[in-house]
């Protein structure tokens, strides 16, 4: 019983997202399907790819993670098929699994289907493929392996200026939470966070350690270090968003 | 393992769509549920028409089309069930059919089972028939033949003006992609696309064929002429909508 | 083939939801996931109980309800698992539950994992409880039995005014139409509903009763008096919403 994932821009307001779960389920009967979101912002490559990092490996292995963020559709991007520690993932070329793969990653170009729509290649190429995956072919069954490195989203490196640590807000989420770009790896136990000129304080364990309406930093569930208001928002809170600069004081 | 896909207005802050799925497994356990859209703006059974049409296909033969956009629910509206090539739909007597079947359509009614709520058809009239259908019952099994013809839509029929073709919008996607009401049996390879006084220009194949920003227009996904701004929005570009005229110039 | 359904205020923006979903395929590989709904309001416990208990039954028996709207999280409170009528539940002790059992109701107390994310109970706390239910464990498998009773919102009593009963709303749908406290128990056939001076009228069976843009009161599909506009909106016409006092006259 083989599980699919699907990450897109496409919305729930068209039938884009159930046209690609009829070629699926036509191709794979029986798939289970799961979304993780078609809200991704039109074209927001960035985003998709912090979604996709964190979802994958909560799925079984040998689950297909089709990803279609693809502002390239219609251009000479690559179609591309790659595989991670027993799961498979189906993508643009464009960046969108720099959350999943390195540059060494061996990567399967997919060919474009006779009679596909040159503008619905979620649809007439990706999906297709992944159904396939699903059923148990083998990426060289699905592509071609090439030798010219997938795209890779630049990763943001955290900038030391003195005793601070510079790093930005990677995404808000539904609360109003602010996923920053900090990782355990960087930022020590004792850092002090602060957004501009306001101190948001040291790294706490969770919400109860801060009085309803305050501000704090923690150690989120992706592994990031993220700032929140206990019962409100901090993207309201500090006026803030994705690519606004956070700073870590470390002494 | 039958699939069961699901249309509605109903949107997803409520548990209306979920109380139907309830229905559809308690009466086809195992069932394939898969949402096609439920954010069909409230009553508008000419969008719900558009999206089914465009969709039924991709799935395999043997899948219930469960479609409910129902302003006429407590009216004398039919609830029907049809056929057609292997499919099943489900759906208020009211247009919504439109793409799917033609006036000799066998057309079998539905009865108000006891009990049901006389507001949420959707629930305990069309589920229970559309699980039912799932399980392998026969039209006849579920609804009584009838010889009245089904509601219909008008089909907008472009009109011509001199060697100018009018058609309209059809539907407007999420990222501001109009669809229009033109077929390749009525607007040849050669016509270029205007809106008002504003030229769109030729028919092209995909994005990739303008710069980005750039107007054009092309074969959508679902056969029909299609204007969209690259890595833009046309709605926005040009401000029209649903209904708004669109017109091929043929000379 | 067991069923899970999930209820949340996680939205569908973030990865939130499939993450959880990962984890609910990887300890019960097939289940059949159901979306009740994820756009509750942020910590709305009250809106997530109505729409809990309206969908429920609706369900097959040994259906597990994972229901997370959890203000509370990284808090003392308890995360817990009842049983109902055949039915699991799995949630936050925070008065979620109300819709669904009493008092009275047996509680087993969910202990955290080693390791769990203490900003997303969901994923790591909740989760691997429904699968290990929806797989076939007993509560008793899952949690401690304890004796303190569940955490209960406080229901709405309506008042008597001399010939006036007053309730209030519940819930505003995405129609507009208005759900409001009122049961068949302590209204009867013969009521004459009012909002503040504006008469609403009689109760009425079903939308087909008055003419299209008239207002309407009907027991709704929940079993409870809803106030609606025929083709409309009660809500904007009525300017109305959640906790506005709704008056059934007796006489």
């Amino acid at each position: 019983m083989p599980t699919i994932t699907l990450l897109t821009d496409f919305g729930t307001s068209d039938s884009y997202v159930a046209e690609v779960k009829g070629v699926l389920l036509s191709g794979c009967p029986g798939a289970t399907l799961v979304d993780v979101s078609h809200a991704v912002p039109q074209g927001q490559i960035p985003t998709a790819s912090y979604l996709l990092g964190r979802t994958w490996r909560h799925f079984p292995k040998g689950t297909v993670h089709l990803a279609v963020v693809d502002p390239g559709v219609g251009t000479t991007r690559r179609a591309v098929a790659v595989g991670r520690d027993g799961h498979f993932f189906v993508a643009p070329d464009n960046g969108l699994l720099t959350s999943v793969i390195g540059t060494g990653a061996e990567v399967w170009t997919l060919a474009e289907p006779e009679g596909a729509s040159p503008t619905f290649h979620g649809r007439d190429l990706f999906a297709p493929a992944a159904a396939r995956l699903a059923m148990g072919a083998t990426l060289a069954d699905v592509g071609a392996l090439v030798l010219e490195p997938p795209v890779l989203l630049a990763s943001p490196i955290p900038q030391y200026e003195g005793k601070k640590l510079h790093g930005e807000i990677l995404h808000v989420d539904r609360y109003g939470n602010l996923v920053t770009t900090f990782t355990p790896q960087v930022v020590p136990a004792y850092a002090v966070l602060e957004s501009e000129d306001m101190e948001i304080g040291p790294i706490r364990r969770t919400f109860g350690d801060v009085a309803k309406g305050e501000l704090l930093a923690y150690w989120g569930s992706s592994g990031l270090l993220e700032i929140a208001v206990r019962d409100g928002s901090a993207n309201r809170r500090l006026g803030i968003g994705v690519g606004a600069r956070i700073t870590a004081r470390l002494g």
